[in-house]
């Protein structure tokens, strides 16, 4: 599977069942679970080189490459596919990448949209709130079914970073690196306040059906519309939106004002938002902000306290521009791992694209995880 | 009018008819125009006192003290009482203020919801767009209407600064002192971002019924409420949501956990945008919003040439938290100013509570703005 391109194949398995179901964490427990993966890479004899990646809020499976019988001319790669690849740092020449749909999520794996074969209907809002640690909680039984017991590197972004560090607490012992980029220990009462809004905007559209909306043939478009909108600003820059769009606008004189879109940056901003409509989930997009919210893994001082004696070595990254997971963010994590005697080591990458920096390569970040990786 | 406590009692009058109507700077005209407005202190007999409250997005002519009849105990001051009476900043015992609703407003002054007398019905959506120099037209008329020929001061925050900058670039010797807050002579591409977003989640919400909500007895609430959320995020800081509320929240345990409001903060946010829904009009919103986004009175060459020689002496002032109107802007706004040979002095205000400080007294700001009218 080397070579210049690698060919993404999506994968289908099941890793919970009526008599081996998944207890989560907050008491609750679902008898049915589904994951969707790819891989790219070969496996060695000795099973050792396994990278696991986690993805953010509203990323897949498609982690790298283009899907068969996609044109890499037309096609879009998959969402890390600057981070994964021959030669790049997650190289697959060397790793065997293992990339799933989250829990929770809408692009395969189990989440709450999903048809639930007990009923087979979807479980709408009946679908329990779900913890970072539940997310873990399925990547280990995927590592199970794949038969791995060690993983080289554990990499991920954003929410993805979070579900990193989440699995290196439960399990201290399994994970050989950690590569966390722009994420949080806990996240500041403003970025929860950002994602009480989306919800908001979700949860009030008339056409929410109190998540039921599929069996209304229609979805919260409007609000899901809103959330994206105002979401995507946060994970920019102030500089990069500045940079590239300016006053830039359609209309002329004062006598071409409008309400509706005019200045670039507006179009820009509607076609953010009606392009997520096409590709995400409202139901995932409230799971998934909410189980952010709570994230507060050293709040359970027990539970953190199991990282004495870890071997697992972090690296921490955060860029200069990311004011949703800002660079304090990633020091207080780094401090707290070192305050629990693990290895951690934290950078700020200069970059002027805001939280959007991790699935892009300012100067030093890509190099940065490569060397590490190494 | 001296005392304690100012008697605020709100005034109108008819600034423009059918045969002296208000021509827009867009083109079109406004065939009737009233205007609500109070005044505190004393008019001295040289006329010479008078000084000048423009208000920001979201205020009104209540600038300071209390209705008449209203309890000091329980009922809130006017918006800007911190600054404006007895002994104070804009000190009543010296000056007569004035303080007008602004236009295309909506507490009394005409704007999109305004009965239009010619037809027994609001314009809605036909109500013409407005310039910021709009606005100062107005502010014109109403000093012509009290008979003041020159102004002690102009003083404005947010909105109300971009007034104040306007009206000295359209009549360059009327305003003897210019107190410019919190204020941008050109909104960053971020800041239209943000209004963007608030202007499709009204526009989209399906009560809006092209403007016409009034018709069918409704309000886009879900759309305004959420337009009001995500900007009142943007009016505070981070570290002031963070001091405020942190993770404070009503759940306690894992089970707990809910998709609805549960943290301290999302139950505010939910505050401010109920109470916002019972005191500012959709459309007005629009508005005003909008014209924002176009002003840049500097771009217009010619017209801030007329700068040349202007003996007003221009305050400005931002705030360290702020990031929504960031002491950049006002930075450009003073040299752009000096540019033009204006006297203009510009001091950053340290304070945490961002651009809503301009409505409070971090230490230093009011006795800045005081000396300045001394």
């Amino acid at each position: 599977m080397s070579g210049p391109l690698l060919d993404a194949v999506a994968q289908r398995v099941v890793l919970a069942s009526e008599d081996d179901p998944l207890r989560l964490r907050g008491g609750k427990s679902l008898e049915h679970v589904e994951v969707v993966y790819e891989t790219y890479g070969e496996l060695s004899p000795a099973r050792d080189n396994a990278v696991f990646i986690c993805h953010a809020l509203t990323g897949d499976a498609h982690a790298a490459g283009y899907r068969r019988g996609e044109d890499p001319h037309t096609a879009k790669p998959g969402w890390w596919d600057r981070m994964i690849g021959p030669g790049k740092p997650v190289d697959t020449d060397r790793f065997f990448v293992i990339a799933p749909n989250i829990l929770g999520g809408c692009s395969g794996t189990t989440g709450p949209m999903s048809i639930d074969p007990a009923t087979g209907e979807p479980r709408y809002l009946d679908f329990p709130l779900l913890h970072v640690a539940d997310l873990v909680a399925c990547h280990r039984r995927l590592l199970a079914h794949l038969e791995i017991e060690t993983l080289y590197a554990a990499v991920g972004g954003s929410m993805g970073g979070m579900q990193v560090l989440q699995w290196v607490i439960d399990e201290p012992g399994r994970i050989e690196r950690a590569v966390v980029v722009a994420a949080s220990s806990r996240l500041t009462a403003e970025n929860i306040a950002f994602s009480s809004v989306a919800r908001q905007a979700i949860m009030a559209d008339p056409e929410f059906h109190g998540g039921r909306y599929a069996e209304h043939g229609v979805v919260p478009r409007h609000g899901q519309k809103v959330a994206r909108m105002m979401a995507h600003i946060t994970y920019v820059s102030p500089q990069s939106l500045e940079t590239r769009f300016d006053h830039q606008r359609d209309s002329v004189g004062d006598d071409q004002w409008r309400l509706e879109p005019d200045f670039e940056v507006e179009h820009y901003l509607q076609h953010q938002g009606e392009t997520f409509l096409g590709r995400f989930d409202s139901l995932s997009y409230l799971y998934l902000t909410r189980l952010m919210d709570y994230f507060d893994p050293f709040a359970d001082e027990p539970n953190a306290e199991r990282l004495a004696g870890c071997r697992t070595r972090f690296q921490v990254t955060s860029f200069s521009s990311d004011w949703r997971f800002d660079t304090a963010q990633s020091m207080r994590l780094t401090e707290q791992l070192q305050a629990h005697g693990v290895d951690a080591d934290h950078a700020e990458i200069h970059s002027p694209y805001g939280h959007d920096s991790f699935l892009l390569d300012p100067p030093g970040y890509l190099d940065r995880v490569a060397t590490f990786l190494q």
